[in-house]
């Protein structure tokens, strides 16, 4: 038995970058929105899907952060936000695409933050503070940018969503889970 | 002789706890006035509690910050943020109670903050610079959060006053006094 | 051959001090122009001078941050915030004088950033990213404090100049260039 068995890292990893791609997808339909031309759209889309990681990261001490350590991520998040500029029409057809991609985001940040942070030493009480952190700081840059209320303080079963989420991993952890089914339990909302 | 006698460190801890109270407190008031529900109150409350100890931590690489490494100030601004949300009929009978609670923590914070940061071997003037972030930090986000224009940048009495607070302490260490009496005479404003 | 020569070390910290000076004054006109009284514009133009390099620091691990260990920059931006609030009407002669020096610091920042963001190991790839945060970073905290939509994503032209600037230090580093020329191209957007 391993600490961090290398299967369980990769699927962390894998919902890393799921949560940075539906993130940039949500940042890249609030610019469309706002009218933003195509650059504006990409640099909406990059920033709200690694800040929430970056802030979690530059709180729990490990930097550089992941998002700007590695390549990865920043190129998915333009990939993704190049998606959404082209196909808008497309996913606008779904209700509230801010909303309904944020929260998948939300689900699968909150979870692997607090894994995260509860592999950097902080208590469970605080590891699931920062998978919140995780969660909803990526839609409230968003939000900030775009000059609007951040859904997260008007919307009470948002925020609720993160919290649930962190928690599920903090018990999960406590008595030994792998975080594999929490984060899918947090990523349905 | 110590270099930091307990008694003094045991006021600075007190003196975080008061200002996390207090901006905590002016979070909530400013969440109720925007008509946010139960969680949306809170986490301003929160947010502006933490943010300007968090800035000022980062900033001089005592990392993870006070309020992430410890549970304490997270659970005691979620207590405030209550009472805020619970209360706010009685609280609103002050006058212009957001900025009242914001200046005591304003000066609390630019005292403490610049105190800490000439720990951490910052110039005087820079730990006055560190001081006053730490003061006016929780309620620029705030008021960002709140998508307002800072009431820093708007009101010069405000300003001031965590300047003052900051070089009083930077005078008294630079002769050898304790921050007590300085910091009260901050929290005054 | 060194592998900093202290003539080109020399020339990056003048560089850094003429986008401060330059985002300084940006800051300021904007502070004018939503009507802040002196404190609330000197707060602004250092804000927007120091962010992005604050930004950078952090992100690349370089802690504490430039602009918070040494003196210089904060007072720096604090002479050209002065000498924006007192002249203001001459500066305002230019056409569109908040743009006008942002894209002289973000082009000199964008470079400058990029150049450090490779000393330390960084990959081009995401060196050119650090640049950009640099470059842009001053401006999208002054425009969020003032609560407006940042510019950034609003023109393409401004972002795409930042990108170029960052690509041309990534280029010539590659190839052995000093960043003096590059870095002048860049300031020339």
């Amino acid at each position: 038995m391993l600490h961090t068995p290398p299967a369980s890292l990769l699927l962390l990893q894998l919902l890393n970058l799921t949560g940075i791609f539906v993130f940039a997808i949500s940042g890249a339909m609030m610019g469309v929105r706002k009218g933003f031309d195509l650059f504006g759209v990409i640099v909406l889309a990059v920033v709200t899907a690694v800040s929430g990681g970056i802030m979690r990261d530059v709180l729990i001490g490990a930097i550089p952060p992941e998002s700007i350590a590695h390549w990865h991520g920043v190129a998915l998040a333009v990939i993704a936000g190049l998606l959404g500029f082209r196909s808008h029409r497309l996913i606008e057809r779904l209700n509230h695409p801010v909303l309904f991609f944020d929260a998948a985001g939300l689900g699968v940040f909150a979870a692997s933050g607090t894994q995260k942070a509860l592999e950097f030493w902080l208590n469970p009480f605080m590891a699931a503070v920062l998978g919140m952190i995780s969660g909803v700081g990526g839609g409230m840059v968003r939000d900030i940018l775009a000059a609007q209320i951040p859904v997260v303080l008007r919307s009470e079963i948002y925020a609720s969503a993160a919290l649930i989420g962190a928690l599920i991993v903090v018990v999960g952890a406590h008595f030994g889970l792998p975080p594999i089914e929490t984060t899918l339990a947090g990523a349905g909302l």
